[in-house]
């Protein structure tokens, strides 16, 4: 008889830099101390999905206006604080690299290296006008029936 | 002998409009997953609740204070990104219409349908001066320790 | 046999006097209904814990403008909204006040009084700049593992 896995869940709403990167730290914890870990990404965490490079997709007029105005991927987000027109991500990174910590793109790249199930909430890319095309690859779609499935035998839920 | 039914539970601090309807949809689903499930409502998630009208109720000067820089219901709320001075909820609301999604009022109405408990705190309520003719009608009142008797038996807990 | 305690965690990310409010409100009710509580202060909630004095420490470039930029204690943070340049928090101070309720300076000494575990996240401290000394007295320090391992058994586990 085996026991059950732990579960983490984290629903992802937020676009800071500072937020998702505690997302990630909370998740790759998880998924070390051997958690089932999911984030769910929704709203503005959706941006922390999205590729670099710029993918040409058809869009209506609000959905480019949103694409051109949200951040494309985690190394363009700002801070939830003291974001100073971008002179906070900056230092950030930089005490970052002093303190041989890891930035969000590397924590991203590390969950999904720990098999952290990385979700896009598919409502809200509709809402957003993001496609899949333009998301990382390896990523889940799924809705709130999916999230809440995980969550309600989850042992640490959080709303980031 | 029958099953007990699973629970959520959820704070909504912020008095964001994307931040709320995250708070509602997460709730009218677990609603529909047949959960039982709380909404807390403090601090300036109680705008949430307001009324739309203006509701005529003596008040001191900091409270009449609060009552005119605070949003006068659901659909004054800004965003809590890209608010662009009331530009970004009316891109959301062209975007909610375009996609059939619904409006957090409509949200709030629909959660109200399916019996989710709305509860205003009546802590912060006497902070802001809210008054209960100001709210909506059929919540409940309530303090922390309610809400703690709640979330402690949740299966999905968050803050938002 | 003894019954176990049940369990609440909540990580305090936030700096913003209001959500550091809701948190400790939260903390202080779950230990008043005998829950092992933990406060985990992480990124920009650390600056809820730093003494009100200047400390001396040596500290590199990055690290004091940090230091100077982030509000020295709980009674020097911002609100989350309506802030105005520091005039939203002489508003909420004059209305707790008002109502006699507490201030976030009282509800910490109350969390301190009431056993509520209040931990440093040490390598956003580290991050961040901010040593032993500058914090308040009393309190414990820990990373992400031993976060999880309170909240892998709480009840109530919140991101605030």
């Amino acid at each position: 008889m085996t026991e059950q896995k732990k579960k983490t869940t984290i629903v992802l709403f937020s676009g800071d830099y500072d937020k998702a990167m505690a997302a990630y730290i909370i998740a790759n914890g998880a998924a070390a101390y051997d958690h089932e870990v999911t984030i769910f990404h929704t709203f503005w965490g959706l941006n922390a999905l999205r590729k670099e490079e710029l993918v040409p997709v058809k869009k209506g007029f609000l959905e480019k206006l949103f694409a051109k105005m949200m951040p494309r991927g985690a190394d363009k987000m700002g801070l939830s604080k003291m974001n100073f027109a971008g002179m906070g991500p900056k230092m950030i990174k930089q005490v970052i690299q002093k303190h041989n910590a890891m930035t969000l793109p590397q924590l991203i790249e590390m969950a999904q290296e720990q098999d952290v199930k990385l979700v896009a909430c598919t409502m809200t890319m509709d809402l957003l006008g993001l496609q899949k095309e333009e998301l990382l690859n390896g990523i889940e779609y799924a809705g709130v029936a999916a999230y809440l499935g995980d969550a309600q035998d989850g042992n640490v839920n959080l709303f980031i």
